[in-house]
């Protein structure tokens, strides 16, 4: 299934993508997408409904984040090899975790507000997965029992704020807006191999990173055991797995975000998302 | 007022300490204290209750983290220059910025868990505030108009978790009971000068940390400014300001906390924490 949160702002509605690209109602089944709407018996429920049956949403309404009551946004840094290089990086001997500010959230097609002071504000694709079920301790070999299902999400970076403003990256990752997840949450089902999706990143039209994957160096089952292993992770927590080559402050000279862009995003079977960044007036 | 949350985990109901030291009842006023519970208007509310009509809590039951639902558990780093000395740093040009995972958070006196594989359990007293209105690009001068209240937060801290296992110190901060808050939310019309209060640490009856939030290197006011150029603060939200000299890691030789220590900690006016720290078996 691909879930989605449709409607304004704090009124989003649950909704699924049907066979036929429609958007359809699910808010006579759940009162949103939170965690408690992604438990595996949760989720069984949802997928036992004739979806012929659930209303029609007439439009193109704005898309939300596809997961709501986020607890926990985990990053994983420098998770590919070639955009760890680009960055002057080597891949670390364990994942890199940081947080980005769940604040950040907000749905796939949403406006990104350049902050105040920014001068490096910076794009990442990247694979999103979210947590069905708690996970504490679990093997990498029971891991994706406890994911629900994958999204696109926006890791947006401003790289003075994470590198040059006194340590630590969760500075440049949390400014308001820099989380897009979405447009849908795809059960796990419906990805065959979450370690071979195509993904990319266009800039104004022009692809800048192009990438996969299956380049990726801590794959999600790993990641799911690796972080459990420090924390409980909670239905409805998103952890955003890293980045392919191809970000701004990798190109020389680096190149970075600026008012009226446009940034569109995709992964394989996992939809796509197009923001336009503004400054904050 | 000490506002506090009482009961089991997970069940706890908002409550007060009247000025007899015994626990209030503030369920027939407000559902928990979240974020809502916090803004100026509602705490005004709460402030006009004729506290004797409120029902008196018999017994001792257990305290639950004195703030619900919070958003964002920020930390600030090497924000004492004596701190920043005994780890080996120095006091950063502007503050480090990090997060705890809000999965962390549990009750004044609850058990802390020392994680599997943990041999560098340290512990860190620290002055917490708490957000009472949103806050964005707010001034330094108008800055404590967004503070609701402050509270005691114990930021036990994992140091190889932390420092040694691949950048980025969420990793060891973030360990499922890392997060002490409370016993009470004190408003701050209560506390004359949040940047002239007492605090100190005890592990096992010895007094380990003794030191004053006058040597706060970045104070609340500043914190809250500083903090909302780079996202918004959001109602419920906790900032955990840093810690004074004294922590294990800055002994010599190091000294880290084993399974049955017992730590005590309280900020004047704020009231005390007691944990006993076991194994996670």
């Amino acid at each position: 299934m691909k879930f989605l949160r449709y409607g304004a702002v704090g009124a989003e509605k649950p909704g699924l993508l049907d066979s036929d690209g429609k958007i359809r109602d699910l808010s006579g089944h759940i009162p949103d997408l939170s965690g408690a709407a992604l438990a595996p018996d949760a989720l069984a429920k949802l997928a036992a409904i004739d979806v012929s049956t659930l209303p029609v949403v007439e439009g193109s309404p704005r898309l939300g984040a596809c997961v709501a009551g986020t607890g926990k946004f985990i990053c994983i840094g420098l998770n590919y090899s070639d955009h760890a290089a680009e960055t002057g990086a080597t891949v670390p001997p364990e994942p890199v975790i940081f947080m980005k500010a769940t604040s950040a959230i907000v749905g796939p097609d949403d406006d990104v507000v350049i902050p105040r002071g920014s001068e490096k504000t910076d794009w990442e694709v990247e694979l999103g997965f979210v947590i069905g079920k708690t996970a504490k301790y679990v093997s990498e070999a029971d891991a994706l029992d406890y994911v629900a299902g994958y999204c696109v999400s926006h890791d947006v970076s401003e790289r003075a704020f994470q590198t040059e403003r006194s340590g630590q990256w969760t500075k440049g990752k949390s400014c308001d807006t820099f989380g897009p997840i979405g447009p849908w949450l795809v059960t796990k089902d419906e990805v065959a191999d979450p370690q071979n999706l195509s993904m990319w990143l266009k800039v104004n039209g022009e692809t800048v990173q192009n990438g996969s994957s299956k380049t990726m160096v801590y794959g999600v089952a790993f990641l799911v055991s690796y972080l459990s292993q420090f924390m409980s992770l909670h239905p409805g927590d998103v952890i955003s797995t890293g980045t392919p080559p191809g970000v701004g402050m990798g190109m020389k000279p680096p190149r970075y975000l600026k008012t009226g862009d446009v940034v569109e995003l995709g992964i394989e079977g996992l939809g796509t998302q197009k923001q336009t960044f503004v400054a904050d007036v």
